[in-house]
C-alpha cells in the first residue's frame, strides 16, 4: 500500500463539507470551513490541511468548539473592533473578522480587528489574501498553544505565532505567511519519523539547552515538562533568537492582549474553550498615492529580486507566495496527497458524521 | 592610551549640538539631531551613536544631506501621509513624520506616514518610543543601503531593514527594535578586528555561499562585487532564512514602495541624495477597549515571561527594551565610552565646524 494516495480536490471537498454539516454547521458554514482547510493542502502546507480534520473532530465532539456559537462584536470604532468568538470554529470567526476589517478599510482606509475566544483557523495567509483579493493590503496574526521558549528560558510561553502579509502584484501577489518559530512543530515530527537528529538551534530540551533529539523534545512538549521550539534566529542571541522572540511577542500583543483575551501560555489551559486569539488588518494602500503606481512599483521590485544574481548552484530566487500558487496548480491537477493515517481518520469521521457515502476513493 | 575613554553625556551633547549648528542647522534642529544620535549611545547601540558622526559629516559636507531641506507632505488623508524629505537630515524628517503620525492617531485613532528621499535617521526604536511616550503604540521601519542577500541569491538587494515596535507597560515599556538581517554589519566588523572566523549563517561570499571570512565579506560589500549579510534565519531555508527575507521585504513595501521612493537596491546609487525611505505608524490601543486594562494585561504577560523558568545556566529572561534602559542609566552615570578613532574624528569635526572649544575631555 502506498504511503500517500492522491484524491481529487472536488471529492475531498464534497466529503469535508458533508462532515462539517454532520457536526451541525450550516451548508454555508461547512463550505467556508472546508475552503480554508483545503487551501492549506492546495498550498502544500499539509500540516494545516485535511490531516488536521481529526483535530477538529476531537475539538468539536469534545466541546472545545461550539458549533452554534455566534461571534460577537463587543467593542467597535470606525477603524477597529474586538470580536468575542464565544468558542466558535476559528475559520468562521476568521472570515467574519477579516470581512469586517475589509469593510472598514474600504470605508475609512484602515480596519484593525482583534478577536478572542477563537479556535484554530487554518493558515493565517488565507485571511491576509482575502484583503489582497479586494485590492487592499492584508495582515493577519494568530497566537496558539504555547510551544516557543523565550530566549534564555526553558518553559514554552509563546505560540508558533504566525504573521501573514499580502499585497497585490503582477503576475503573482506578494503573500508572506510565516510562523515566528524557527520551524513548525511538524518539522520536528518529520525528523522524528525518520529517526534523524535535528539541526542545532531548532529546539531545546527540558533544561533549556539546544537539543537534536526530536523524540525527547516532542515528548516533553506533550508532557509539558519544559523545553520547546526556539524562536526564529535559534538559541540565545548569537544568531538573534531574541528577534524571533520579539516578533512572537508582538503577535501576542495584537491578538491576546488587544482583544482582552489570553496569551499563548493560557491557551488550551482553561476550563472551556481553547482561548486562541487572532488579529486581522486591512488597509488601502491607495492612502499613499496612486494605487496602480504603487502596485507597479512592487511588481517591479519583485521582478528585480527574482532576476537578481543567484547563489552558485541555485537556479531561482522565490517571492513569498509563489510556491503556494504553483503547488495549488499542481495539486488541483494531480490531486491532494493523503497518507494512510489521515485516510483512516477520514473514514472514521465519515462514519461519525454520516458522510461515508462521499468518502473519496483513490484515483 | 586606553582603547575607550568615558565622556560625560552633557559634554558630548553640547559638543555635538555646536557641530551641527556649525553645518548650518538651527539650534533646535541641532538639539533634535543630537538627542537621537546620542540616544543610541545611551542605549548601548554604539554603532548608531557618536561614532557615526564622521558619516554624517561626510554626507553633509559631500552634499548628500541638504542642511536647508524642508520635508514636504506630498500626499495626505486623515489617517495617512507621504512625506518627501528632499534629502533632509533623517533625524529631522523622522521626528516630523512620527509627530504627524501621532497627531493623526490622537485625532482619528491611527496614523501611517511613509517618507522618501530621507537619510540615515539613527535608531528606529527612537521614533517608535515617541508614540509610546504619548500613550500610543508606535511602529517604525527603515530601508538602508542594500546589504542583505535574498534567500538563494548572491547579490545584496535589501537593507538591514529594522522594525521597531513600542507600547507602554510597567515598570518598563515593551520596546522592540531589530534589524531583519541575522546580525548588523557592525558585528562583522567586530569579528574582523579580532581576526576571528564568523559563525556559519551570518554572511555569504561573492558566490552566495556561507562564509566565515569577515574580511572577505566586508571587502566584497564595499566593492559591491557580490555577497552580503544573510536575513534573520540564515542561509537557505533550513533555519528559515526566507522568513527574515520576507520581513525585510515587508519593510521595503512600507518604506520605499508606499512612499513612491526607492527600494534598498537603489539607495546610495542615484545622482544625488541617498534615497533612504522610512515608515512611521502610531495607533491608539484604546481603539480596542479600556486602555488601562490593555496595558495592565501587557504588564502582566511581560512579568510572566520574566518570571518563567530559566534555561540551566541562565539567570534572566529579558523583555525587549530593558537592556537599553539599563544601559542608559549606567551610561548617564558613568559616561559615554568613546574609542580613540571616534575621538580623533570628533576633534577633526570640531575644527571644521568651529566647535573645538566644546570638545569633551576624558574624565
Amino acid at each position: 500500500m502506498a504511503e500517500y494516495k492522491l484524491m481529487r480536490y472536488e471529492d475531498v471537498k464534497a466529503f469535508c463539507e458533508k462532515c462539517f454539516e454532520g457536526y451541525g454547521f450550516s451548508a454555508q458554514e461547512a463550505a467556508q470551513i472546508t475552503d480554508i482547510l483545503l487551501t492549506a493542502d492546495l498550498y502544500g502546507v499539509e500540516s494545516h490541511g485535511i490531516q488536521r480534520l481529526i483535530r477538529y473532530h476531537k475539538e468539536i465532539t469534545g466541546g472545545l468548539v461550539d458549533v452554534h456559537a455566534k461571534p460577537e462584536i463587543v467593542f467597535e470604532t470606525p477603524l477597529s473592533a474586538v470580536i468575542d468568538g464565544h468558542d466558535a470554529m476559528g475559520q468562521l470567526l476568521g472570515k467574519q473578522a477579516m470581512d469586517l476589517a475589509i469593510e472598514k478599510a474600504k470605508k475609512n482606509g484602515i480596519g484593525m480587528v482583534s478577536a478572542r475566544n477563537s479556535n484554530h483557523y487554518g493558515v493565517a495567509g488565507y485571511y491576509a489574501r482575502l484583503a489582497m483579493e479586494q485590492g487592499l493590503t492584508g495582515i493577519c496574526m494568530c497566537n496558539t498553544e504555547a510551544i516557543m521558549v523565550p530566549t534564555f528560558g526553558k518553559r514554552a510561553m509563546l505560540g508558533t505565532n504566525p504573521i501573514a502579509f499580502a499585497m497585490p502584484a503582477e503576475p503573482v501577489p506578494f503573500a508572506f505567511d510565516a510562523a515566528t518559530t524557527v520551524v513548525p512543530r511538524g518539522k520536528l515530527e518529520v525528523y522524528n519519523k525518520r529517526g534523524k537528529p535535528m539541526p542545532d538551534g531548532w529546539a531545546v530540551d527540558e533544561n533549556g539547552h539546544s537539543s537534536s533529539d526530536s523524540d525527547r523534545v516532542l515528548k516533553n512538549i506533550i508532557g509539558r515538562v519544559g523545553g520547546g521550539i526556539l524562536p526564529l534566529g535559534g538559541a540565545g542571541e548569537l544568531n538573534s533568537g531574541h528577534k524571533g522572540y520579539g516578533f512572537a511577542l508582538i503577535v501576542e500583543i495584537m491578538t491576546g492582549i488587544l482583544s482582552g483575551g489570553v496569551t499563548s501560555n493560557y491557551v488550551y489551559k482553561r476550563e472551556h474553550g481553547s482561548g486562541i486569539a487572532q488579529f486581522f488588518m486591512a488597509y488601502d494602500h491607495g492612502m499613499f498615492g496612486n494605487k496602480a503606481e504603487i502596485e507597479a512599483a512592487l511588481t517591479q521590485y519583485l521582478e528585480e529580486l527574482r532576476e537578481s544574481d543567484k547563489a552558485l548552484g541555485q537556479e531561482r530566487i522565490y517571492i513569498h507566495g509563489e510556491k503556494a500558487l504553483e503547488n495549488k496548480a499542481r495539486i488541483m491537477a494531480q490531486g491532494i496527497p493523503l497518507n494512510e493515517k489521515t485516510y483512516a481518520e477520514m473514514k472514521m469521521i465519515g462514519e461519525y458524521t454520516g458522510a461515508s457515502d462521499l468518502l473519496p476513493e483513490e484515483y
